[in-house]
């Protein structure tokens, strides 16, 4: 049945007007944030996560009259591959941390949620306990199509999170592309999930992840895995001595757990909190802000001036032609960048 | 004791001019090239390495002028760490192929060549009879201050060698930073020579680099190391096993050699011989070099674009005070980044 179009057209205007009338002023909202308000947290990392530019405006005036309650939480990366009980872990250590009288926030980090819907903390009643905590605010992954896009969202959303009081800010990511790269360069402590024998050795190695993980927590280390969760133990802290002396001057280390029982939970905190310590006292904890910052703008700044490239007009239609002369064999990879950037910069 | 000011002004000034007089015209350098004159090939892969804008001009002209000439040689990667034999195994495998009557040329990337002043092929007595032989044509590494204009002269100089009738290129580079890379993507084959029980296992995996290898040799497997050769070939080719199956479709191998006694080189030859049927037949060589043309334009761009950018004098200026204020907490790294994309875009 074929509607009227007027009557479509009549709707929308007044779907468009109650949606710009649900905006908040910026002031408004920073005040809400500021008095720990989640439904003002809630509506200003909406806000950040959306691509239309009013809604930029606003979380921008939101972001920069946030700052300066900003800065002042601990934050935590948790990556593990799928089925190695991060929400079953998230939950039993945020319920510790609470236990202590902390405010926790969870995020997440999944560049791939905008194909699959969310593959982690979509669904929150994977943290039954948390979600229901006043003390607790879980925030599902920000959808996306560029890892970029997501990493710049997650990172206002902790900016946002501080300001409204959070002290500890969990953020998880799936042990996938380079989500754990991201992930690692925006927080203070890396925490790298395993289980016992799952043979992902390797993986970890090769792309790196061993290398970042500042404590390595074998999971599920209850009933019969107990012996090889042991086992798995004293490899992987062979393993931890391969690598040279990190920066930061901490020595990794690792430790076992059953999140689901809730074992082990405490021994953990104890590391990441001997860890703060050692990084407080020795500087390196303010020094990695400073260079996290410096990371993320040099990343923002390339990945902006390439996206301004490829979208160019006169670029995206020069470069097929171009492609096919470098195949052909009548021009080099050099002189065909020369000829692209010349054309590039006479429109800029 | 001071010279006279003007002596030294007339001194260089007749430098330039005599420098300025020995450029020859391109297309006189072009068809010196194709007859195989290497007086020709050293001069005009001199003005491609050449900085000034003025030999840059010729050197592209002739880079043109040759292309139709290139792209007919098989380009093979070598590298390894410092002290693995890869001069003596150059030497032995240059020395075979000209007894199978093929012309060779051995270049080398080197990025760190500027501070150390050539830690590879920078010697030719290192390879005594190659650099003696009418069949072989050996070349230092470029200098530079970057990789990616290392890795420019060198492809450059690969397509000069291919106009001049060199059929196996071999491009030697030292295991060390992104230059393993860098030569994994300008050439067709990739070899990596190792020691047994070096114990750098875990770096290359690391690094990727054993990822990249097409042959794997030990070297100096001879004497007193054969056994243990031959116990480092079994665990290698069990650690080969655990990649994925590659694009090429091709099975990395694991041969063993002695170069210093010319002892395995044919089987490394007949391992290379195979890999060009397989890849020959299915298309891989093809798609393989049309793959890496479009990876250093991309690359080319992309880096030109950072250069750009962070050479702009207005950039600058400003980046110091934004890495400041973003240190301080009061802009985020998404605003500084947008200020100093605004900053940049006004200017061009």
């Amino acid at each position: 049945m074929p509607k009227n179009s007027n009557s479509i057209d009549e709707q929308a205007a007044r779907h468009i007007i109650a949606k710009r009338k649900n905006i908040p002023d910026a002031q408004t909202l920073i005040s809400k944030i500021c008095e720990g308000n989640t439904t003002a947290l809630s509506q200003s990392i909406t806000l950040a996560e959306s691509t239309a530019a009013r809604h930029q405006l606003v979380a921008q005036e939101i972001l920069t009259g946030c700052l300066p309650y900003a800065n002042k939480s601990l934050r935590i990366g948790i990556t593990g591959v799928p089925g190695v009980g991060k929400s079953t872990f998230i939950e039993a250590l945020g319920k510790y941390l609470i236990s202590l009288n902390k405010k926790i926030a969870v995020l997440a980090i999944d560049p791939s949620s905008s194909i699959s819907h969310g593959s982690i903390l979509g669904d929150k009643t994977r943290m039954n306990d948390l979600s229901t905590n006043s003390q607790a605010f879980i925030r599902p992954s920000a959808a996306g199509d560029s890892l970029g896009g997501v990493a710049r969202k997650t990172k206002e959303a902790i900016i946002l999170c501080e300001a409204a009081g959070y002290e500890i800010i969990l953020i998880e990511t799936v042990g996938v592309g380079q989500s754990e790269t991201a992930v690692h360069a925006m927080t203070d402590f890396f925490l790298l999930l395993k289980l016992a024998g799952a043979g992902d050795e390797l993986q970890g190695i090769k792309r790196g992840i061993m290398e970042m993980a500042d404590l390595l927590v074998i999971n599920k280390a209850d009933g019969e895995n107990k012996t090889a969760a042991q086992f798995a133990a004293s490899a992987f802290t062979k393993a931890l001595h391969l690598y040279p002396v990190k920066e930061s001057e901490w020595s990794p280390v690792v430790k076992r757990c059953s999140a689901i029982n809730n074992e082990g939970i405490s021994e953990i905190w104890k590391s990441i909190s001997a860890y703060c310590a050692l990084v407080n006292s020795n500087g390196y904890f303010e020094n990695n802000r400073k260079k996290q910052n410096a990371y993320w703008l040099k990343t923002t700044i390339e990945n902006t001036l390439k996206d301004t490239f490829y979208s160019n007009p006169q670029i995206k239609e020069a470069l097929p032609q171009l492609l096919a002369e470098l195949n052909e064999g009548t021009t080099t990879p050099f002189q065909a960048a020369q000829e692209l950037l010349k054309k590039h910069n006479s429109k800029n």
